[in-house]
């Protein structure tokens, strides 16, 4: 069994630029993650055992990122308890995103899939990380931290952009 | 083994007021069909059966009908080397139908979909009638017939038009 | 302090019959929650006193609803860091969803909104359920449970249509 | 008379560069086809010649390519009982390819066309193969060859991945 | 040969209820029209006489309404050198009728449809008089007059609102 | 000249009942406005009559509600100097109100106007009203206790849904 | 008085190169027009001189261009007599053409613009010419020729395609 | 206190290039503005601060501008009794800027943002202006003249183009 706590899979490794930004923010967040390529159409055997095995394995969210009629978001929640997040890609057959997202978003009831906006598997790491934190003190200081940096940064930006803008707001 | 030439599911019996279309045309053509309900999210293992088992059980083409986040017509051509036809229904959950269409029609490279207009099952029944009518006098013939008698109508409203209208063109 | 685990709130009265069926299945599942209404733009005050103390008070998630330019659920993922799913409602003012679906998905990086399909409160709720159900057996069970029920009323969809139908596909 | 099973048309030569993907896929699967420029709007009367002289000229399918307010495919299926796939191309003057697939896919009741996504000639070559796969058993053995090579380039891929990303899924 | 400076036709009778608003406009205005049923997927055919035949019959103008995959105004206009009037109509199966408004306007470089709003058929009669405006004065005069009605209809709505909010514009 | 400090205009008394809830809210503030029908394309010098004159007599702001191709907001704010607010409006001829929406806000560089929500005349109403607060003491009292009632009203919503889900929030 | 038949009409210069387009179609055809900008927002009162004397001057049609809230078209239209043809232009500050299509297309009842494809300019030339052409056996035979000649375009593209496709379709 | 009269603020300084020119107008009719970073998401109190505070503070107008799921200029509006202008921004990660734009245009009732064209920061800022200008006689001379200015610009490029056209129009 492998300690990993969060699947990221996708269904071509040409969606791996986009999906790595959720390794990113994991890395970051020092929570351990597994990473594959599981193709719904092209190896549905193994993505049937992916989904079914993936709890007893120790997971507890599944990233999934697809593009176009994209259906491995999807598939993988029918087949597993546990929350799948799916990333919408706007891959090189896609209609501007549009397929991606609906065909991601709109499941039926019963087999919900939480979509994050268009390529943005940044958020997808950060949102799996909030699933965990209300269970790890660790992670949700993590998340208070990361927060703060945001917050920070754009305290920065207000700094440079005042030197230019002098007649600035303050305070 | 069914004599069935022409597979007809949808993923669920909530489709079968639009999906009914595809029987009648195929009774009327007389091409023998068999009708099931077979969902991609609430009953995966049945869908695998069934595509995995259609071409050996005779089917020469499979009509697929799924709304929302249609993963079903997908889902099954990724599993046979039949043609696949897929109907995008708007059902109740879906959004005005772009989620159907797009969910069934932006496949991947490598898996096609065959899909025909909103809701247009009448139409995946007429298509798989083609697809099978190279192979078939038959078939070609109920076809040429279809076509004729869909002519005379259109004549037949010109008539009517005609008494409402007099000046009506004459060729 | 609430036994609630999981936090429902809704910009408007006018989203409870949207959002009662995120309750209903929760009650199916005996999962405690909390339900209110806390509106982004009429409430400001109440909304961050809301976000802020969610964590302390126990929820392990909160799903927003809301339509329109729909701000509750990223507003509230800004201030706290649990899991904020987003149901989208297409409420009156609603351009056919298009905004409601648009302004809780795209959310930049860092804040992640965990979005469901349209106007689809129960499956907020079941995702909800499938968020803690790494931590708790008896929701697991729960949700393994719902998954059969699912299963068995697609197969007795099917002994029904086999009725009218009898040229059905027979495993 | 000659030998080809499958008619390849679009409505002008800069649709050749999409086009050219499913002359590949009949390459590489070793069926007969024929390919030539045939304009809806500038030629009409050689579309109704060819659409005409199709079934009689051993055709089982054409594929006809077209974008913008592509009328092509439809006007096409019109005058042959053929099955006719279109692919909508998402040419200089298209919006985005909408009026592309709109135009193809939306036909009405009587005159189906099987669309396959924007641009995927590819898919439209493979799903003529598929149309043709339960008359021929030499295609149906190329269409799984095809599928466990897609397969095998997905599992190399995992490979691939598994170094960059040690911590990989292993089943 | 017929007297009509104007053909009217349309894919169906169920087009009929929104056409006859083209009908009205031209009875109004005393320009003689012809009006019937053609169908381009239904009676090619028919569609390549009427429209060959158009010039010499000494129509100067044709309307054509259609709905969906609307390819009848768009077909005739490649077959005649008459300015052709496209009406998209938001038929039963048309998506909201954005497959009829862009597979009427978005026509290739070379053959132009003159399109008009969704349902427009009385605009389609406007516009038909337009084009024949600069070569009769009487017609000219009509729309003249017809300008000059829309807008006493407007003065006339504005004095009765004038009734109801009293500290109404007073030039 | 008059003491009303808003003009509201439509294109047609068929936008009255959308408009009147500018009205509405406008007599609630006590803020004197004048009403009349404008169209931009039924009598284009009555419009450049009213634009020209209305800073001369003494309006503060206008408000403008048009449909479909809506044209009226931007050609009167090319002929003021006042700001003017657009009101789209979901007319019978308009295609769900997208055209209403982008024909009013996707004005060029230098004419600006300022668009507020679809059929959202009341929203139209307050912006007006904000518009003028800065320069008014009792306006902005008048927004303030608007705001407060708002406020109030979902804390009695609150109250309301107390009842029937017991475990509710309890700040 | 000009002898200009056609009047070309923009908003902007930046307008001009998708405008010459139908310059250079009147200048093959050897039709006299005139050319000129026109701004709906800028100069609005050239717009309505511009519009008023065009019939007194000569003109048949007048073609207008312009992006965004495309005002121009419609407004011109709705102060002549003249058929006015409408070309939405995908200008720097339009979302993907669609504002410009919308605000030309759906104009109220009363008052026609017939629009063409986006920044199809060649087309809105042809239109003209095509309006001109019942009046005119010059210009009919100028079109014809047009016509002939993208036949023979096609037919040459035809055998271009044939050397590198030999087995191409013979009739 | 500032003197500032315009308060520009923006979500992240990726979006000052767009915002830019608001500042270049105002400078440009010589009205004092402040301009600073305030993010929705992630600064939540410095934007309850800068709203509350900006009425005491001397503001008259705000302007916002976000992208994406862009909540700040209605956050800030349900603060504040001033208006606000949205700016939506076509940012890096806005579906082609539509989530952008509905997510500041779809406000609910009671809150209103005055919403201008995508990235149209130059109208926001003169739009500034036009709400300033019943209340000073100095800022209605400038957008006068600013009106003027670009009357004169377009009555140059007619000139311009007169020389490449010389069958001009000429009044």
């Amino acid at each position: 069994m492998s300690s990993a706590l969060i699947g990221i899979i996708m269904g071509s490794d040409s969606d791996l630029p986009v999906m790595e930004q959720a390794v990113e923010i994991l890395n970051e967040m020092e929570i351990p993650y597994e990473l594959t390529i599981v193709s719904a159409h092209r190896t549905p055997d193994r993505m049937v055992e992916y989904s079914k095995s993936a709890y007893a394995r120790g997971l507890k969210v599944i990233i999934a990122g697809a593009g176009g009629a994209a259906h491995l978001p999807g598939m993988v929640a029918s087949q597993t308890t546990l929350p799948v997040i799916g990333v919408p890609i706007k891959s090189s057959n896609s209609i501007d995103g549009w397929d991606s997202i609906l065909s991601i978003l709109q499941m039926p009831n019963g087999i919900p899939v939480a979509t994050v906006a268009l390529n943005a598997a940044k958020n997808a790491g950060i949102l799996a990380a909030r699933m965990l934190s209300p269970f790890s003190e660790e992670i949700t200081k993590k998340l208070e931290q990361f927060r703060k940096v945001n917050e920070i940064k754009v305290l920065q930006a207000v700094e440079k952009v005042k030197k230019r803008f002098p007649n600035d707001y303050d305070e």
